[in-house]
């Protein structure tokens, strides 16, 4: 595929989306679907690619964050134009196969995309539409075949009632031998209503040249969907979802009741890992083997080791290796490391640390910028008091430390090997390894204070 | 419409829902279905409403707050018995149109009601029937009609084998005129095996007196859909879910799976919010437009404005600004309002309280019975004491103060402009502007303490 | 039933599951396969079980926990094999009736046995095979009869064109008269494909002695469902998933949207209890009347007492009285009793703990190995300091106790009854009756320190 090349139209406004985003950038399962197309361009090894922006350009650039090639569309007269906008591209990648994206169009796979090559080369088309078979094809342009040769494509409005039957259409998706698209793409002319520049009439240029179209039908039929508004761009999202399920459970993922679960597409799970209702997973998450995801977690870009439990769990963009136990009713924010072993209880946050193996963070507790060491014991309610108002400082805790309940610890500060810090002590100096730091007054007793105080309290049972 | 009113019959027991409520307030999506009609009737521009009440008199009574007429239904004697009740609200209305309408189907919506109105008074007629055309017409009244003309209603067990043939059947909402209803009513007989009055006997009655009776088919045959039992009501609320779900989908709101997601007949939505799994939105809320709400929120009775995020977050009869982030796993409890860009973290509790524009509060804090300036930092782990164990005092923080972690307010207090409070403090006594203030005893170390206290202890990695 | 038994076939391994578990372990509804069978046998009232295990027969002993007795069948050899495994149990039972049943199919219920068994008896049959009417009977054996008088039992692969139309399959549950089991047993040979030992083949054997056989039709030929892979099991979860909840709403439970609702099998709920979306019930627990539930919430078993409200709560193993209301946002952790009229409010985890009636702990607390009395009142941020690092300690609170916000008990340690602890205090020694206990230093003021500290700070708003 070295010499191949993409061109992904992403162009087009969001209008009957109701949307100010441009079209592309509209999610199936969280993920927008121009990065479908793109992770399909990655999977069919497809070495180069372009972006065709247009409507909200600056959003889609900030999608694509520099790691591709873009060219700009002003206006938005056809897609031979805006192929036409890439022509710069399409010249340094002049010696190989070009395959033109519809960047609206998620469920175009890599597989698909890379057999339609195959088929393209084999065959020594010039051209060659990836096609589907349709049980309703109303609406999509028809592949016209003789003899099994592709001989044009017709649009719904112009087709013969004998064309209508024809139930092979046309996905929008194209591989060219790039110099012959180039050659042919300035002869499209917008003879139409619409006054546009369509791509789908370089095949007949093609043709007319005596050069030979083909079309590949790809054995999934939804690669040819996209969504215009609010409800087909819903149903995108229940087909994917469903499909992605199915998968995994194929592959040993264990579900109770998938309602609620929505699973990215490049989420990987292991084996025996039960993922229980309401239970989000997206971005590039990895799962391990055996464990037990949700009820109501949501886990992005975040990878799980084996063994772990992420109870009512929000965790993003962090570590967390084999055997931790998490939840319920905890956040984990991003840059995070928990070893093996530990557990992070009910209504703790941890924050931009390292956990070490076999700690324990049980329950009410705040761990942000800090290093924790292996084996140490949290109490209830303790702080790290990362922030002073103006700048933030880094918390030390070294191996087998006992922090004590409600101590605040801070930063700058060092808890050592082995120390301990007293319950309700606000901890300001390093404690060296196997000290006692306490900051703590004097307990008093005022006797009879709280019978004159409470008089008059109401009880409630 | 000034002249014109409703009776809503609403008298009847929810047996057979094994409820110890009325029927009427059994709910469908959280409302109960007497208020559906009430809201039906005020779309309708009704401004006359009287509730026959009976069976659970009381609660129906506390439900409408005195904000409805009422009559009492002592038994329950049939439909025609039931209006009768009402003789002394008939009577203070007889000029206009009166419109009968059942208090236990919620579908009955304010523009079919409307329309009919119209249709009842272009035709003069004395009565006009709400109808609704259904494929399996089986149980229901069906409408007889000669050339068009309504000639009777015919209950399915008195029906020829023609008649079972019609399609368009008695909804039980009539509109008539007043005056005409009013001397009918003492005419129905409790002709009937069960010995009750039926009301739909008075259609029979005005056309034996040569008064004209008509027929409004509503668009929607959902209007005549009620509910006898929990699986039936359950229906009402899966019908309901759908079609408001569509609803927001056409106005532009975003769903990646609509699992869990309970939206009520009252609650506004913008344009390019998304709303994810498992959030409640009930009550009179209304969100803005680009807000991320849940996963697993929920909002009762809240305004919330645009570019919000509430996540894992519930919140209840409050005012949120715009470009406000809460969550994940925060409780807004009643009477409180955020101002723009504050930001609520985990854990936290706000309660009767007003926030600051630009305030952060991050995590595991309670802010009860407060009054917070802007752009206020609280740190982890503060706590409002409002309460003495007698009385509720308010704690007030002034702009720009920074509440050190695991500070105690002991109301009533104030903390000044820009002041400082020192972590692990409790604060009894008001913090001047820019001051700080410090509740802290001397930390001291204790060499070697935690050695010999820990001995023994064992590790978990 | 006095002399009547069961041999459960448990031996089978999970391969197609992608299970490390042995597939009788497979959950549906969060109850394992066997388990459900195990109920079933105690619903039919039959006294004496015996498992065949194999596959993981260490896991299955765990989960049997030595309730019951085992067989070992140490290779898989067909299922007249594993029962003969069982020789020495089916040997003490000589005098009744044996039910055979196989422990992945969890839909066999107790009734339906009973029905068989009474069948059985009533015909004096040597065996009689449970049955199913199935509309695609495709790959199951088929019940072939003269007359109505059962003759054999025919395998797919071996049944003619008109026994393929058969509509009534074998179960593989069979009752036998024990004696009569015994002595075919021996005689069932490995004649097929696979060389196994097929009970099946001791219907024919019974036969060929003259003896007689029966099948008994199950009413609901859910009876037969077994499962091979994550699909089927899932499709197991679907079936039993959708009839509790029917059968809940038939009793008078309130649902909105079902939506992520998993009610286990052994879940006892109360009319008029509403159970909102997210909310899982596990185990052997009990709700009682007009209670809400969820939603999000998830019990395991606990009982719960009338009108308490479990909002986004996870409770284990506890006993929750009356009139209590809870969360959002509370773990209750095992071996806890709350009583009425409590009150547990957002962010509190309660672990092996009794909270009297009244008693309030109302938000960011951890009660933990505590006793508490009735109508005590927690201010936030309360830590029951139970752990020292080396020994777990309780802490009792008497009746009508204040304790103060962020307040650390640092158990052993009594609070008196109608005591009090100054908030931001940590206990350490008993604070008598009536008494105020107080550790605290003396609050100073800084003047201007601030206003130096955060010169620079930025503002969100």
């Amino acid at each position: 595929m070295e010499q191949n090349s993409a061109i992904i139209l992403a162009a087009g406004a969001g209008k009957r989306m109701k949307s100010s985003k441009p079209k592309v950038l509209c999610e199936v399962l969280l993920k927008p679907m121009l990065g479908w197309v793109l992770t399909s361009c990655e999977q069919a090894g497809i070495p180069h690619v372009c972006v065709v922006t247009g409507h909200g350009r600056e959003q889609v650039e900030a999608y694509l964050d520099g790691k591709y090639e873009t060219a700009v569309q002003q206006e938005q007269k056809g897609t031979g134009h805006a192929v036409l906008c890439a022509e710069t591209f399409l010249k340094q990648h002049l010696d190989g196969d070009v395959v033109v994206l519809c960047g609206d169009a998620p469920f175009m796979d890599g597989q698909t995309i890379q057999r339609a090559h195959e088929y393209h080369q084999q065959q020594g088309n010039a051209v060659t539409v990836i096609s589907a078979n349709l049980e309703q094809p109303f609406g999509y342009g028809r592949i016209i075949r003789d003899n099994g040769q592709v001989t044009g494509i017709v649009e719904q409005k112009d087709a013969t009632e004998e064309q209508k039957q024809i139930t092979e259409v046309n996905s929008g998706t194209y591989w060219f031998k790039a110099a012959d698209l180039l050659q042919v793409l300035t002869e499209i002319k917008p003879n139409n209503a619409q006054g546009e520049y369509y791509l789908t009439d370089a095949v007949e240029l093609l043709l007319q040249q005596g050069k030979k179209a083909g079309a590949y039908q790809a054995e999934d039929a939804n690669v040819i969907l996209g969504a215009n508004d609010r409800k087909t761009l819903y149903r995108l999202n229940t087909i994917a979802r469903e499909k992605i399920l199915e998968q995994h459970m194929e592959n040993g993922v264990e579900f109770v009741c998938t309602d609620g679960v929505v699973i990215g597409p490049d989420v990987v799970i292991g084996m025996e890992t039960q993922i229980l209702p309401g239970t989000i997973l997206k971005g590039k998450t990895t799962i391990g083997t055996q464990c037990v995801i949700g009820p109501n977690s949501l886990v992005k870009d975040t990878t799980v080791g084996d063994r772990c439990v992420l109870n009512a769990t929000q965790a993003y963009d962090s570590i967390i290796h084999e055997d931790v136990t998490i939840g319920p009713f905890v956040q984990i924010r991003p840059n995070c490391e928990i070893h093996h072993k530990a557990h992070i209880g009910d209504f703790v946050e941890v924050k931009n640390s390292t956990i070490g193996a076999g700690t324990a963070v049980a329950h009410l507790t705040y761990v942000g910028d800090s290093d924790v060491g292996s084996n140490v014991n949290f109490g209830c309610g303790v702080v790290t008091v990362n922030y002073d108002g103006v700048n933030k400082h880094r918390t030390t805790i070294e191996d087998d430390a006992f922090i004590g309940c409600n101590t605040n610890l801070v930063a700058p500060v060092r808890v050592g090997k082995g120390a301990y810090t007293a319950a309700g002590s606000t901890i300001t100096k390093d404690v060296p390894d196997g000290a006692l730091g306490i900051e703590r007054a004097q307990q008093t007793i005022k006797e009879g204070f709280a019978t004159r105080k409470l008089k008059g309290r109401k009880k409630k049972a």
